[in-house]
């Protein structure tokens, strides 16, 4: 199979992390793959949940949203009364991705907002926010008053990719149009130290073996050590 | 680690089936595993979704609800302007894990509808839920206007289970008490002939390695054979 | 005028009252009354509504629901900003004709959550719902902290039937076919002792005279005492 | 006992229609009952819910409304996701009781909405709602495209009032200090020739007797009696 | 230009005030200008909102409806889970205007609350909503546990009024006929000693120069004067 | 008085017009006044409104948002079944002004949709949205299907501008925290030829003389201007 972009299965899109994007939020990076955008800001404030008032603990919450214009034709912007079944999903694995890097007994009473929102959509925008989200969080923990203590707080960074089937074939990363017609799909988030945390495959059009899980794992297992390395370049710069 | 109930960790809680619970719905079964026990009804009705009309194509779709009597203490009734997000995420995981089974072309302009409403709650609901729903659903075949398209209509069987790492120890079919202490918990949804549909694997607690991953795969591939040789049992019934 | 099923117009559908029917509530009865069947459930939570805290007083509320595959075609999910007219009426009726029967001052400070799920609708749902909820009611206390004061929480026992006019004549009980066409439903609500709770008539399709309202409460109350009589032995058995 | 205004027990307020009371709507009536004021409005529309069209019939709906200052302390506005269930019930009682004097085969294809805003509550809102309604509703048909078929639409007229057990004793129209320490409160909606229409007595403090049920309705009916006329001596006015 | 109703174009249609309209709130007006009518409605509560506790200020919030039978056709019932815009727009206006009349510091702990409900719509409600909601607030003091500090409390008094360009001609007050058709709408809130506390003006048909803007106030500011006038009339009569 | 930032009181802050921000929308645009950033976007879509359908017109709509991240502390989402007033306020602002300088029946049966979120807010977000989404809408018609009808569709520019009064003088675009202190507030709109579209002045804090509004508009016209040109030379670039 070739790709549309001549990339190699095993390949995934061009990618740049830009810091402090935005100028508001303790963390804001925008993060690119390919055609997809995502803006990932990140802010603390001293409360928690009612839930975890005076238990010595922190937390981290994320939200996730596509802009209306970052599909063609225009996207229904995401309010009223029924937030919708897929937003739900992603802003719900967002936030597990990033609380399993945390300790929240390092930052009690405080909790960290992320905000994911698509720029433009082509494909892996999940992914992408997770990738993106993590350096943002580390940037609104050095703003903050939390500053000094990223290495307590941190237990180790989280990287997101998409891996599928696409006409029979095993790929990294796919864009839109593979995605829209791929046979399986499936989301590995990781810590950079190569654990799981996160496995999420379906196949709604066809089914999958033993064998190909392995091979999908396998590819999102490479992806996810580049995209980890591209985090620390980003973060390591001033 | 020895079990509360005292099983071995490769075994699942005694599963009964019972076809024709309620009267009123084509399809009605009353699956228990354990204390768990989900009330799976389906109906079929001659119409499609909008944006199926006039395709030649049916459409299948699930709801899922716990009733409040279904936890100690008592759970609010899933009311209100919001479906709360794990309702949202369980009931789309049991409409695409159905939908991989059915052949749409086979039942032109039809719509299933898969409830699943869970009587008792303690643990593995939603993968109870998938694998009765399917009972029900191959009995709300047998009771329509679609009878005796069975084997048209089915691309074959599903069932699932959830598997974990308790104490650090992989283990199957988690009862409540073991899924509120997990360090993982997965849920897997494979087809009778050993394919899979869906695999969902959480690390909240703890990262997983792919050793870790892979044992637990296998113990859930046990698991859903034993569970599709009860769907069997349970269906050649009168 | 016969009957469908053949039964007297003085004479109820066969009922059953099985109790202890799921395991996590407290109090869980399933009522059938003929085609009609009713899980009802009581919990018993340590807390009251705001507005009677620090009172000295208790509180007693019912929701009641019909799950969608209790009616052929399928019955739309009870989910969405605005619970159905219908239903707002029937669970006050319900939580109303419980408190008739329970003393406030002698559960300070706990609230009683009646919950009547409809599992088959064949007509009569919110009588059946009150008769076997008093049954849970019952169960509750039993099962409860508050086990012992049985005897000063309860005044008197509650049951609920139905009454109208069909084709002309005053029956007992109908079911869904007979309600759909009656000229006039009534529904009462009365203690074991035989006073009134409820009186609800409504002449939607005809008028009725004074003659005709007699002859309905008459009815009714044949009905009631029948009820009470088997809730009674249904609440005697172990 | 002896009631606060003087009245006896079997004597209701004193009453006012004045008629025209807006300008826009075709029927708009203000009804007082002592201190109870409500605008009765009756429009007239070209369409009918979806469920009745083309079947060569009409239909009338009700919506009911306490205006915030009519009560003191002021009532929040009846805005929001959900309907309050007193106001639900209340209207579908309106409708109910207004439908029945109306033959919908008579103005096929238009539908009467009722609205009724109370702009002093003291005690009675939904009769007296009802009781000026049916005269807004005349003048509506009177001043609508169907003017000149007011008798064979109307089949009779209709009136509502309250009558409860307030201290032990039975009284006619209660005022909202009598109506808040009733031990039984029913209300009665008939038609001008003295045929039922919708009874509902509820005994949540108190529970009651067959007789003392028979001694209010014979109090109900005298007061009903009255209204009907003074319906008629509004609408004879020019 | 000709006016329909034979006005000369600066001339304000002919208004009445009717304090104590309602019973039970302390501040209640009817105000009528020409075919509008207005039940404008003050009413003082104990507390304030939660961002101003403990601050030693009071508040002052306004709501506004169209009644359904308001307008011709009947105009849906303002409920359900969204306010509408336009219907956002005015309270907030009617809210701010009265507020630059009231010193927050005087009535430290209290809410007033201004409701304006619209019996009949002919244009430039919103307006005979802020002028009428005046007299009501200033009727509220008196009969509230405030009465006395009138002086202190009020700063001023409001009134408001629209203007417009109709077929090219500036013109004052204009009805639903002429507000329909107008190039240029706009509203202004004065108080009783000439300042600008609002001016909104909006070209949706025409965009508008200086000098029509400079004659368009000109006209408004000796309308308010003629409200000022009236509005200071009914308050000086017992 | 002297400006935080050193400007003179006629002077507007820095402005950035960057077009094709995003890749996805037709017209993409980012501006930046001084410390605030709105990510103004237009689409086309080929259908309108129902009421607008068959009647050879087009449409143009617009929506406003502030992203969470854009105000520090975070704001909540905009999401639920309310949206908040001043966002309702604003995007009904953009439509109208917008609406004001294109001809619709130039581009029947298709729909313009203007959405405008804001990156980060430092006063006058409303203002800048207009600024940039014209600058989007004309890009959004050289890109779409009705690319070279710009000259038609399109009657004139416009752009907006904050002025108000703080400590007692007269400035030009408030940032916020002049805006935040501000005695009176007021916004301009206005075409490229200097006619007004909208004019709204509020003194919450304080009210105004004529003289002062006459201050206000002459220096928001100046504004305007400016921002004319600069929208000019954005566009004639390539």
């Amino acid at each position: 199979m070739s790709r549309d972009d001549g990339r190699a299965n095993d390949v995934h899109r061009p990618v740049t992390i830009q810091r402090r994007f935005t100028r508001t939020a303790p963390g804001s990076v925008l993060i690119e793959m390919g055609g997809t955008r995502v803006l990932c800001t990140a802010s603390v404030e001293q409360e928690v949940p009612a839930w975890l008032e005076g238990k010595g603990k922190g937390w981290l919450t994320a939200e996730y949203s596509m802009m209306p214009s970052s599909t063609r034709p225009r996207k229904r912007r995401d309010r009223g009364p029924k937030t919708d079944g897929r937003t739900v999903e992603i802003q719900r694995l967002i936030g597990r991705s990033l609380r399993s890097v945390v300790a929240m007994d390092q930052f009690a009473d405080h909790t960290f907002w992320i905000d994911c929102d698509v720029l433009d959509a082509d494909g892996g925008t999940r992914t992408a926010s997770i990738t993106g989200a993590y350096v943002a969080l580390v940037d609104a923990i050095r703003e903050s008053p939390l500053a000094g203590r990223e290495q307590t707080i941190l237990t180790g960074s989280v990287a997101a990719i998409s891996v599928g089937i696409v006409g029979g074939t095993p790929v990294l990363d796919l864009d839109y149009s593979e995605d829209s017609t791929a046979d399986v799909d499936m989301n590995l988030v990781m810590t950079g130290s190569g654990q799981f945390i996160e496995v999420q495959g379906t196949g709604e059009q066809q089914t999958f073996s033993w064998e190909q899980l392995q091979q999908l794992i396998e590819l999102g297992r490479k992806g996810i050590a580049s995209l980890t390395e591209l985090q620390q370049v980003a973060l390591s710069a001033e």
